[in-house]
């Protein structure tokens, strides 16, 4: 194994940091790593917000389904899905471009996340933890007035970084699922109920918690995850932000 | 810099490849990567399709707007995001959940985009090249027939892997736009018509194309990518696609 796919291997999501920054040097390599990043026709369909206002940080925290380990991240960056910038290039060149559909937004989203885990794999290899927001979705209405938000550039990621402390470092990466439970040769299999039950009880025993109950696992992680009203609230932001890219489901 | 920030900037598309096969261990560090990637409450919100069928790969490159590339690409992975499996799994409990919501979509896509960049960045730690297809999000109808695809599973990215030819090594990496006009400081900045030129310019001189005509230029662009029919085809057929994840814009 070389050293990137060891890297990669061992990156894990660290959400408690010491006080030492992030320096410019650091931020300028994670910045750069990003914009490194395969994008779309080179057309770099994102824009990263560099939160570094403190009230920013707290407000994003907030929003964020209140999670207060985001206002002590020493750097936040949001990636924005941005399907207006090339609009406005458009325009500044006399053109008069249609209006972005929603292929545009999920091919800008796609760019950004490219470029926040690009981001992500820099910040690994300078020794520094990260995290990605997935709230960073909720809220449409106040995270657009907290962002400025013009229509058209939606949140794909939000993410954080900062030096881990030791209680991080020690702490396991999680299990994940069995590969032949994710991948698919050629064409969707769907799997049985069994096959289900027996994947999770394999990355169970992966993550050595040999009490594992499938349902009454499956009951409370419905309960804190899928069913919750963060999620719910997901969902209703984000028709919101599609409202943006209408018109095209005659 | 670090051997890690090295092969993240020197990383680049590629589209042409030897006749060398990817070998087993390749494909399986490759998959791996992907796995060990960051994913929303380590719940892999994906499906990876493994491309194996030449075929399929010739159909694949018959949808993706006729790219012939695609079908002599030695591995071909198609990352669905699957916002139906951890439904599949609440119904194994016996649970009855909640439809999928465009919120649950956009963080699969994210978490299946996460997941293809690793990939891509352990791809390219082994000397092989990658390249992303955006098209992958065209033609819903054929494309749910030819993978299989059940309602609330989208492909969020397709990536093809081999090993470059000489002339894929030699051409150089495509300049990216200036940083200053990339990042914004806190909230979301527009840029005057001025700015916009003076990003394209400056990302011309970078790519030592002198000669640049920033109205010519955009003309050219907007006519080749975003008025073209696949650019209008992929919003409508992930227009198609949003059908499955209704209901939230009340």
């Amino acid at each position: 194994m070389n050293e990137v796919l060891r890297q990669l291997a061992a990156r894990k999501s660290v959400r408690a940091y010491t006080d030492e920054p992030v320096t410019p040097e650091e931020k300028q390599a994670i910045l750069q790593a990003a914009f490194d990043a395969p994008t779309a026709g080179c057309q770099q369909f994102y824009t990263i917000l560099d939160i570094t206002d403190q009230a920013l940080k707290e407000r994003l925290a907030e929003l964020c389904d209140h999670q207060p380990f985001i206002a002590a991240a020493p750097l936040v960056l949001v990636f924005l899905a941005d399907c207006r910038r090339w609009n406005q290039c458009y325009r500044a060149a006399g053109l008069d471009p249609r209006d972005p559909g929603p292929g545009d937004l999920l091919l800008a989203a796609a760019d950004a996340v490219i470029a926040a885990q690009n981001a992500v794999t820099a910040a690994e290899s300078l020794g520094l933890g990260s995290c990605y927001i997935g709230d960073v979705l909720e809220q449409c209405e106040a995270m657009r007035e907290a962002l400025a938000l013009p229509p058209a550039v939606v949140p794909a990621a939000m993410v954080v970084f900062g030096r881990p402390t030791d209680q991080q470092k020690a702490r396991p990466k999680p299990a994940r699922l069995p590969a032949e439970y994710i991948v698919c040769e050629n064409t969707y299999a769907e799997h049985t109920p069994a096959q289900h039950r027996a994947a999770f009880a394999a990355r169970a025993a992966a993550g050595q918690k040999p009490a594992f109950d499938y349902d009454a696992y499956m009951r409370a992680f419905a309960a804190r995850k899928y069913e919750s009203d963060f999620s719910r609230e997901m969902s209703r932001s984000a028709a919101v932000y599609l409202k943006d890219f209408q018109g095209w489901d005659q």
